[in-house]
């Protein structure tokens, strides 16, 4: 165990590649999202610029939101307003899959933003709303030094081929199974 | 996999106990902190008060410090200036865990904090600096609002045992393997 240790921090110590990387949060635990947003304190921590793109339909009084907010250096849109995924509706859906991924094409060509981050993003490919090859085009053809972190369950092979760091968060236990309720704070 | 949601779902909507969660990160995966401190700007999105003790040898020029650090609601402490996990003083490193181990009792003890980070704690356990049984009754005995999160590597069973949520982030790669050295706003 030390022996690997020591490989791993010489593997380190060693490794002197800058760039910008593809981060991606998959997996059925909780703290995909949460990780995104610690990651997102970290670079406003350092003076850089972020976009969060949120597209779950989601609530927009919760906990992050109130606290990043206002942020001189980062955008936040929650774009989820129009589409769920068990509305009626499937081609209004796919209208607002398309119109969110437009927002996020604009980021992944703007070198100015140093950090951008598609929260629950996963659900667009798994309903084929985008194609997972115009997916990583876009991701690929960004500024090579911007950051990308994608949150969401099931990520596809396709997506962490081209990642650079994919961490798996699965559930051991979960407080809602005791009969929690979503806490403020922690859920949201 | 549209019923097992339902059953999810409604599992959810039931729960109705408001308490004070443990929740732990572990396993060998990016995530375990930048989740933590996600967690963190959540919670003072929310107005709540917090504490971060952080049990890691650290540098104190990280963008997540450099972040939330003057936050009226919030308290800091980088608590492994005095031990590494390498040093040749095995004793110093004792004292300094039990000098940390103090300060993270009396947050457990003030009930006007409602959210206490263990960052890398589980480090402490590990090494033999704590015993799971004085750990365990401490965070037992602690207000039952209060939240606390702890993060780091190989959870021991008793800690996962009094646990509400515990997630496990694994490693599925990692940008060092391809020579990408720690980037700011990333690692750090």
């Amino acid at each position: 165990m030390q022996r690997k240790k020591a490989v791993v921090d010489a593997k380190i110590e060693s490794a002197s590649i800058a760039k910008g990387l593809l981060l991606i949060h998959t997996g059925n635990g909780k703290g995909k999202s949460t990780a995104a947003f610690g990651l997102l304190a970290r670079a406003l921590g350092h003076g850089m610029k972020a976009a969060v793109v949120q597209f779950i339909k989601g609530r927009s009084d919760t906990g992050e939101e109130a606290f990043f907010r206002g942020n001189a250096n980062l955008t936040w849109h929650v774009m989820g307003d129009g589409f769920t995924w068990e509305t009626q509706d499937a081609a209004r859906d796919l209208a607002s899959a398309r119109k969110a991924w437009e927002l996020v094409c604009g980021y992944l060509q703007d070198k100015t933003i140093n950090v951008v981050i598609l929260d629950e993003f996963t659900y667009t490919l798994k309903y084929g709303w985008l194609t997972i090859e115009e997916v990583c085009a876009a991701l690929q053809a960004r500024p090579s030094m911007q950051h990308v972190v994608i949150t969401g369950r099931g990520a596809p092979e396709g997506l962490i081929e081209i990642a650079d760091t994919v961490s798996e968060i699965n559930l051991v236990k979960h407080a809602f199974k005791d009969g929690v309720q979503a806490m403020p704070g922690i859920e949201w």
